[in-house]
């Protein structure tokens, strides 16, 4: 129970565990978009947005829509959720307590008796993890009209997904970009420690980080490692080694301001890998993630610099840093923060403001309307594993927030329009 | 032509490349140990063993020995030799310069119509490189009494090694290992830059490098790549670039003495590699090289210490390294240094002192005779490739030291026994 709250913890509880149980058996928890079990999740989640008191469709993008009417239709509509597939090996929490929190906002405004001016919407996002088709956020993108098309002829096991989307319900040859959408709300898992540590209940969300990926490719000599010379060689892993670190440290050096700064190298391959070779080459993958372009650029700019020394030091050949993706990050609204704000001193929620390292549909959502999302603890920050945990107080505490704000906004988009 | 010798550039240029066309089609050059393919390179050299007077067997172990008497058979054998098969992929000479040379000194002594007081025997050893069976070194160990019993049940495609042994002419139930053999010496190409960078002829080794290999496990933590907040990670590759950074100068710093010692970081990988995901675990796979047992002793101490510093520096787990297997130097035997050093001037070749990093057959003869051996230099460095080079003339220069060595050897031994 939250105190002095419709929101009841008990029905947030029982609906994520009763979508925990739809999962690959003996493999928890492993939902993934275009499968049965995704499907079978969906047609669960259907039948508890009738309950409270929604009319269901799937859009033509694929996403699963639970609509509220409004005392006023023609004053567009404020949308909240977010997705329930799991990547494979995946947790309880991620995306799912979105989508249920959203679920039960509705469900104690019905309790209270309450209609929106506004029409309300309920909304299971297609795909946001990394499908099958090895892209993500397939429905957020398709609902707001930045799908490229050439992903439709996308195959995996010869399925397309033009006809993945047309099996969940869709159809992408009818148009899918919403225009009457007048704020989007998401409320997410933190995925990272921050609000654990800090001992806070909600994360009200400053950006979405842009995402840079970024490869480098150490060319050394595959010499004997016995019979080499320590002096003569040209060992691709140790320059790897002085760029690993020069990254980490570069990546703390951006991260030491207030604003969100992350850069890992993720991938590391060397070759030949073998005992007794002097290791010939490595690839790496660098994942930079910046709530502001201005230090993206920085780092790619100090990157560069970097690399180039570091080449210079040991004799190996490095390529120039390549840059294979490049996400701007994607401020949240900032009308939209200050009521979520308002809505968890209301609440009673202990809050910080803080940027997103990770993606989110709501960086799609932005792109259309209004749109802004709220974390909430995770143990740990441990996600994209079993071991997800959140607790279902922290979760009711986050929907009471969301109740809060979508009252609030409901008067408050009345004057702004 | 080498002056002054009756060593035959010709004749070992034309068995080099004989041997060289017995290779798998279209993959220069690949005759591994218990092909077709091999006993085809053997029934060659079985030939041309018999043609330099030699009379022919293969020995228990499956070695292939050409053998001719000498006036007095009761002093015991001088042998000559090396090994005829080849990695995958690997070069024209490394091995079979050895099995060449010890032909041609066959041959040598047969046109100058000497015949030795002492047996000369001229052997190509069985499976020197890794073989099918992941062993190396199947033949000399067989005749030196270390090959482990347990070898013979390992399997390849169904096949045993006691059967692979068979196939090729031996028979694991006769004995092998050898008691008349009164000197061994080898001839091998460098696969190094030291002779190539210095400009000299011949390398009169003095001792085969120990090789230990350790293992370290780096236990970091799989955090996400975006949320995760750069001093709250557990990064395992950051950690292990430390480590193979502290491997290198460490190594370099024992290299820096006059013995020959090299570290090598050969085999690294990382898990879960994936591009949004803070690496959560590193394997790697150290090959270290000593001509010192003491050098090898203080780098494993030193390594043990520094790794332990750097876990505790960054607070990330490392296992403590495993030693995975340790096999210590071998000295070759001074009085056969001496003689072969004699007989570099005699033949006017420039040579030095050096040691092997590599593994040889030698190594094995050790156990059981004085042995020694020389390199010649090869191209860069290079071996295991099809760009192994060395030159006719720097092999038969060679050819024309270990003639006079044995012919030294001959008289030597009569008095030392």
């Amino acid at each position: 129970m939250i105190p002095n709250s419709p929101i009841s913890t008990n029905r947030i509880s029982s609906d994520i565990d009763a979508l925990a149980l739809i999962t690959e058996p003996g493999r928890p928890y492993t939902r993934r978009a275009f499968t049965p079990l995704f499907l079978e999740g969906r047609k669960w989640l259907e039948q508890a947005m009738r309950e409270a008191g929604a009319v269901t469709r799937v859009d033509a993008a694929g996403n699963l829509v639970g609509t509220i009417p409004g005392k006023r239709p023609e004053l567009g509509t404020i949308m909240l959720g977010s997705h329930s597939d799991t990547v494979p090996d995946g947790g309880r929490f991620d995306g799912i307590a979105g989508v249920v929190v959203a679920l039960e906002v509705a469900r104690a405004l019905r309790d209270q008796g309450v209609v929106l001016e506004h029409t309300l919407e309920v909304v299971d996002f297609l795909a946001e993890e990394v499908s099958i088709f090895g892209v993500s956020c397939i429905g957020s993108r398709g609902m707001s009209g930045t799908r490229p098309a050439e992903w439709l002829a996308r195959e995996s096991d010869g399925l397309t997904l033009e006809q993945g989307i047309a099996q969940v319900g869709g159809d992408v040859r009818l148009p899918a970009q919403r225009d009457d959408i007048k704020a989007f709300l998401e409320l997410h898992i933190e995925q990272g420690p921050v609000l654990q540590d800090q001992q806070l209940d909600v994360g009200v969300v400053t950006a979405i980080a842009g995402i840079t990926r970024i490869e480098i490719i150490v060319d050394g000599r595959a010499d004997h490692a016995g019979t080499t010379p320590m002096g003569s060689r040209k060992d691709a892993l140790t320059t790897a080694a002085w760029i690993a670190l020069g990254v980490e440290e570069l990546g703390k050096a951006l991260a030491s301001g207030a604003a969100h700064f992350a850069a890992t190298v993720g991938e590391f391959e060397m070759s030949p890998n073998a005992a007794n070779v002097v290791p010939a080459r490595v690839r790496m993958l660098i994942d930079a993630r910046a709530e502001l372009r201005d230090d993206m650029e920085r780092f790619v700019d100090e990157l560069d610099k970097g690399v180039a020394a570091i080449a210079e030091k040991t004799g190996v050949t490095v390529s120039e840093p390549r840059i294979v993706s490049d996400n701007p990050p994607t401020p949240c609204d900032a009308g939209l923060l200050d009521v979520l704000d308002a809505a968890c001193d209301s609440a009673g929620a202990r809050h910080r403001r803080m940027a997103s390292g990770a993606g989110h549909d709501t960086a799609w959502m932005a792109r259309i309307t209004r749109a802004a999302m709220i974390f909430v603890p995770c143990k740990d920050g441990r996600s994209h594993s079993a071991d997800e945990f959140a607790t279902t107080e922290d979760i009711a505490l986050g929907a009471a927030v969301l109740l809060d704000a979508v009252r609030a906004l409901d008067v408050k988009l009345q004057e702004t329009g």
